[in-house]
Formats: structure tokens, C-alpha cells, sequence
């Protein structure tokens, strides 16, 4: 399958925000070249696209996500996170099925595709049945372990790193723990064992709350990042999901570590747990990436929605407008989300990467006029700006539809089957 | 001309929140019915629209804006307001002229459609352009006098009032001032003077950053809104934009004057000019309306963006995830907005009201599955979820594309050339 985008405009994300006119050839799901306007040599290609000078970029990448959380949006607003958690949230998942899953992370592929989003960082009940709703729509996943005290034990884990690593080309599967408050020191210790085996990189919400680094300080006598480094599960990098409550000590530990931030800010705003200090990470020349959370702490899955909030909120919390620009905040949205979810290959448009590519459309009134379209497209993008989004060289959405391998009726009709259930 | 939807869910606002299963009957540009299912006797329709279950309700009103300032978006960005305004912007708009104002409101105006926004309390630069432009397209909007000491005197402003209130069906204009701080004491009390004259509302950017109410107190020792409660500015309503930096006393005198507060929460975001106290406004009984504000500070002219950061910030600044729920902010973007532009008749989908009505598409992804439709609205939607925008009983965007009376790629090109002459 030989594929040709021309008469586009294309930001690689090599040098985040340059923008150049050109083209950008693929061959099956390996893009082949991205560069000025090349003259056809005979060739023969399974489709040629005019972007008519749309703009080209890598898609966004999802760093932290709880996909098939979808039902329970709209269902449990206005709680502060533990009342959400604990007495909405925990009981209904109890009743939640693998098929289930399969079902509402399809639903919420749908929504990233909308938004260009062509990989999430997905940490939820069944892995199996996730890989499965990926790997069916082409969606890209990468699953990541939420070990807690309260579901399977460690060699279920290690199980699932085994094998879900190798099963899918599209899905991988990162060793990570929900939180500190939801397992135990030993728990830990076992967890960081299996990590030293295996030497790889580790994921876990952490200082999400005010109240959850004061009941770590309670139990431990120090802070969730400065007990996670003693446990030694730092030691190969990875990344902490919201890092909203950090002081300096731990930013010199992540720092130190090679651990990324990613930060959420529709959801510790919608949950009122607060505003992530970016500007000080990036100070301390720690990788911020960005994730949307789940549906029901947020409640969508909009990259647009989460950039702009990423950079609006630093400038309120820093009281400057100049903090966190958009350039940067493009970077976290692709190149750094990438790299903390271990997708290199999909980081920028470059021979060799994965075509993991989407379509900005620049002819929409909230595009123009064309003077700065970087920064358009954090200060000003939205969902309807996504022409087309593609994953592994395979177009997913184009043009407000889905492909045709996508039931998206059935996927609406059995989610709402799934929230009667729940409800 | 008769129109008939049918097989619609319906959220007239009339008790906000509550939804229906109906249809919408439509005389020219107003609603004949609101209500359930009826039997059809021999009507003859012009067309009948099959809503397919999608949601109807009433149109955004975005009740401040500076329209034409979509020229400056992505120009000038990361600056406090004062460098912003002053440096950047002024300078500018030295060199705008009525036929710029009217190909960039314009602009602006295929923006509110797609953003679902019916009307715009728009102040800026040269009123007549802005009303032939508005009247041209058939957007709906209320002109509003931002006079100052640099502009034309008071007596254009009456002339205006009187002219501009009585050529257009859809254009009406408003007395106001732009701030505090580009008047001089003698010409507020001048403007006074026209206001009693007329006894109509007034309306004023107002105590937006923390510099402008220093530098009042400085002057005064009182705060701009004390100052124009002496001034007897606020004695027949009116709105404040913006109201971030407001006292107690201050609360007391809009709510004694009925002087709403008019938040832009994505502009003060993004000027870093602070968060508006919504949840004390509510509090002491005063009205809050939302505006996009200008698209050089926002950047974008979007109500599904400010209505989620109006209950986002109030979250965080209140540190309350119940602070300022959805339905409130529904109504602030609908009903108040409109009253407090004027536009009475506006407000809600009832009989007798004008046809400004949306609908919005609950067939996508991010409204999915359909739990809580009025939440999803605020805290999920987005501009791809306007299905069609219709003002006074004409469909002006439907389904992605704008009516043929519009010459869309004729203002994306002009506007273009307008910006290429004032960068």
C-alpha cells in the first residue's frame, strides 16, 4: 500500500513549529518521506491526496488516559477526587466485564480519532479486552499496569507484560501501580523486583491531591515521589500521571531519574485538585507530556481542550502571560507524550517513523487568517479542525467519518446498553 | 416562510436543564410552537427537518466581543493586557479601516456560527461596517459604544444610538464606554449626562486586572465601580466585562444597580489576568453572562471552550469540585447572556420568542453515551457538535457548511490581505 500526501503543509515536529510546503509518502504503515515537492518518477501509488494546503502533523499522543471510563462521563460531576473515587467510581467498576471494556474503549477510540489523538497511554480493568477493541479498530494502545491491592497480583502483571508486548503490533504493555494510597509498601517492594528484572520504565498516578501527599508524609514520613525512589522503582524511568503537589526535592528526584510529568489539567481543574507547576518542571528540565485522564473526571478526550488549558492555566498559576507558549506546549502534546509512552517511533514526521499522521484543517474560520498556525492550534484549535487522522499508514477518520471497519452505531447503542447497566 | 422540526430532544431553557421530546414550529423568525409531538393538520410546510433525536436549544449569545480582532490572532500573544493593548494592539488599529471592520466581523462571524453563538455584543472600532457586515450575513448582533478619550466624541456616539437602533431588524446599539482608564472623569460625566437623557443600560470593560483597579484607586481612591456608581453610570443596568479583581462593596453596588458580570475566562487566562469570583457573584445574586471577548486575547471565539473554563476556574479558584455547576453555566451562556445584551426576546425557545436556535449532535463520540445531555454540553462539547446554527428563522450553518449567500472563501481571502497590511 503506497501512499502520497501532496499540496500540504507539513509541521515534522523535527524543529517543533516550523512549517514547511511539501509532501509525504508511506508505504504500508512506515512513512518514507517527508520533504519539498518531489517529481513523480513513474511511480504508482494506492492513493494520492491533495491536502489542498492543509497542514500536516504527527498525531497527538494521549500519555494518560482511562479510555473505557467513557460511560461514566456526565454521570458523577462536582465530588472532590476521593468521594468521586471511592463512592462513585470503585463500586461501578466492580460491575464492570471484559466485554465491557471492549466495548466503551472503542467507544472512547471514536472520540480520540475526532480529536486526532492516535495513541493513548491506557491504564484500566482488562487489559485483554483493550488490546483487543485496539487492536480490531487500528487504534495504537499502549496498556499500562494499574496494580493495586484490590485487583490481581503481580504475576498476572507479569503475565500480561509477557504477553501483550508481543501479541498486537499496535499495542504494548508498561509495568506501573495505580497509586501509592491503593497499595502497600510490600506491594511495592514486590513490583520493583519484577522491574529490576526486567529493567524498564515505570508509571503511576502520583501527587495527584494535597490530601494524598499528606497522607503519604503521615504514613511514611515523606513524599509519594521521595518513597517511590527509595523503593527503587525510578531506577529505569517512566513517567507520573498528574504531579499536580510536587515540591523542589521531587523535582530534582524526577529530574534525576528521568521521570516524565504528565499532567492532566481538564481533569485537576474539573476535580478541583489544583494547577501542576509546568514552568517549574520545565525550570528543572523535567519532559512534561499531557494526557486527558478519563471521561469521567474531565469529561472528554479533546487534546485541544487539554493544550489550551495547559499553557492558560500555567499563566494564571505563574501570573504571566508568557509562561509555557505554544510551541512547548505542541512538543508535550506529540513529541514528549510519545517518548513517555515509549513510542519513539511515532515522536515526528520523518523517514523511517511511523505514519501516525493527522490533517489540521486551515479552512475553518477559527484557522484564520493563516498567520501563525502553531500557535492557531494551541491557542486556538478545536476537534472540528481534524480533517484526517491516521494511524500505521491506515486512514481512521476523514472528513467527520470513520472508516468503514468501524461499527459506530453499534459501538453508541451497546455503551448506552452498558450505562442502563451501571448507572 | 414555514418550518417544521421534528423528532427533536428540546432544551428550551424555560426551566434550564430540562429536556423534551418534540418539535419546533417556525413563522418567518419566530417560534410558533414549542412542544410535544402534534398531529399534523394539512400544514403546508416549507421544510420540515427530521432532527433524528439530536438536540435543540437556544442559541449562544457571546455578550462581549471585539469581532473584528480576529485579524490580530496568534499576532501578539504572551503579553500582559497594558504591553498587550498599548504596544501591540493600538497601534494596529490606528491603521483599521470601516471596510476592514467589515470583512473581519465578517470572519468572526462564520466563527460564532460554527460555535453555535447566535449574537454578539460586539464593541469596537467603527459600528456602521460592523452593522452592515452582521445585517449583510444575518448574524444577529448589539453593537456597544466604546468610547474613550482617543476616539470620536460623544456626540457620534448619539447619532449612532439613534441611527443604528432603528436601521436593521438584527443590529441594536448600546451606550458604553470602553474602560475607566481611556476616559477622563469630564467625559464620563458627560456620558452620564446622555445615558439620563435616554435612561437606558450602560456597559464598560470594568475592574479586569489588578493594575487597572490600583491605578482607579490611585486617581480616585475609590474603585471603578464605586467611581461609576457615583458617576450615576450604573442607574438603568447595564454589564460589566471581565470582573475579575472586585471587592465586597463592589459585589453590593452591582447587585443594588442590576448590573450583570459578563466573565471571559479564556482571555483572562490567557493574558494571565486572573480569575473572575463567579461563585461569590452567584452568591450575592448578581447575574453573570459570557463572552469570548476578542479573538487577539482569547484566541478563539468559542462558548463551548468559555462556558467549560467558567465552571473549571471556578472550581479551582474556590477549590470546590461542586463550584458553579453545568446548568449554571448553561444559562449564563444563554439566557443571561441574552438578557443582558438586551435580547429578551432571545432568550429561551418558547412561543411568540425569535427562531435563534441550534442544534446540537448528539451522534458524536464526545456526547456518547447519552447519560446526562445538559452536563455533556458544558463539560464535553465542542464546536464539531453544532449540527446547525439558525438566527431569526434562517439557517446560517448546517452540517459543515455555511448558506450560499455567504462568500466564505472571499472573506478568508480578504481577511488574509488585511492582516498582510497590518502585521
Amino acid at each position: 500500500m503506497k501512499l502520497r500526501f501532496y499540496n500540504a503543509r507539513i509541521m515534522s515536529m523535527v524543529n517543533p513549529g516550523e512549517i514547511i510546503q511539501g509532501e509525504i509518502h508511506i508505504q504500508d504503515d512506515t512513512i518514507l518521506y517527508v520533504g519539498e515537492e518531489k517529481a513523480q518518477e513513474n511511480h504508482s501509488w494506492d492513493r494520492e491526496i491533495d491536502c489542498k494546503e492543509n497542514l500536516l502533523m504527527p498525531g497527538f499522543k494521549n500519555a494518560h488516559a482511562h479510555s473505557a471510563m467513557v460511560v461514566f462521563r456526565s454521570l458523577c460531576d462536582d465530588l472532590n477526587l476521593q468521594d468521586w473515587l471511592h463512592h462513585e467510581i470503585f463500586p461501578r467498576e466492580a460491575q464492570m466485564t471484559g466485554e465491557d471494556c471492549y466495548e466503551l474503549t472503542r467507544l472512547a477510540n471514536l472520540e480520540y480519532l475526532t480529536s486526532g489523538i492516535t495513541a493513548a497511554a491506557d491504564m484500566y480493568l482488562t487489559p485483554e479486552t483493550i488490546a483487543e477493541a485496539c487492536n480490531d479498530m487500528g487504534m495504537r494502545c499502549v496498556i499500562v499496569s494499574g496494580l493495586n491491592k484490590f485487583g490481581p497480583p503481580i504475576p498476572v502483571m507479569e503475565e500480561r507484560f509477557n504477553t501483550l508486548n508481543n501479541k498486537y503490533d499496535l499495542v504494548s504493555f508498561k509495568l506501573g501501580v495505580h497509586a501509592e494510597y491503593t497499595c502497600s509498601k510490600e506491594l511495592l517492594e514486590e513490583v520493583s523486583k519484577v522491574l529490576h528484572q526486567y529493567q524498564v520504565p515505570f508509571y503511576v498516578h502520583m501527587s495527584e491531591t494535597k490530601t494524598e501527599v499528606e497522607e503519604c508524609r503521615a504514613r511514611y514520613g515523606i513524599t509519594p515521589v521521595a518513597l517511590f525512589d527509595q523503593l527503587g522503582l525510578f531506577d529505569f524511568g517512566g513517567s507520573i500521571y498528574h504531579g499536580v503537589h510536587t515540591t523542589k526535592e521531587d523535582m530534582e528526584i524526577l529530574k534525576r531519574r528521568g521521570i516524565s510529568v504528565i499532567t492532566n489539567p481538564g481533569s485537576n481543574a474539573k476535580l478541583a485538585s489544583g494547577i501542576a507547576p509546568i514552568e517549574d518542571y520545565l525550570k528543572h528540565g523535567i519532559t512534561v507530556g499531557i494526557g486527558t485522564d478519563g471521561a469521567s473526571s474531565n469529561n472528554c478526550l479533546d487534546m485541544f481542550r487539554e493544550m489550551f488549558l495547559v499553557t492558560a492555566l500555567a499563566k494564571l498559576k505563574e501570573n504571566d502571560p508568557a509562561a509555557v507558549d505554544a510551541i512547548k506546549v505542541l512538543t508535550m502534546a506529540t513529541v514528549n507524550s510519545a517518548r513517555s509512552m515509549g513510542l519513539d517511533n511515532c515522536d515526528v514526521l520523518q523517514e523511517g517513523k511511523q505514519a501516525d499522521i493527522i490533517m489540521i484543517d486551515l479552512k475553518q474560520p477559527n484557522m484564520q487568517p493563516l498567520n501563525n498556525i502553531a500557535k492557531n492550534i494551541v491557542y486556538s484549535g478545536s476537534k472540528m479542525n481534524i480533517k484526517m487522522t491516521m494511524i500505521a499508514g491506515k486512514i481512521l477518520y476523514e472528513d467527520g467519518k470513520f472508516a468503514d471497519h468501524i461499527p459506530v452505531d453499534e459501538i453508541y447503542e451497546n455503551s448506552n446498553k452498558i450505562l442502563e447497566r451501571l448507572r
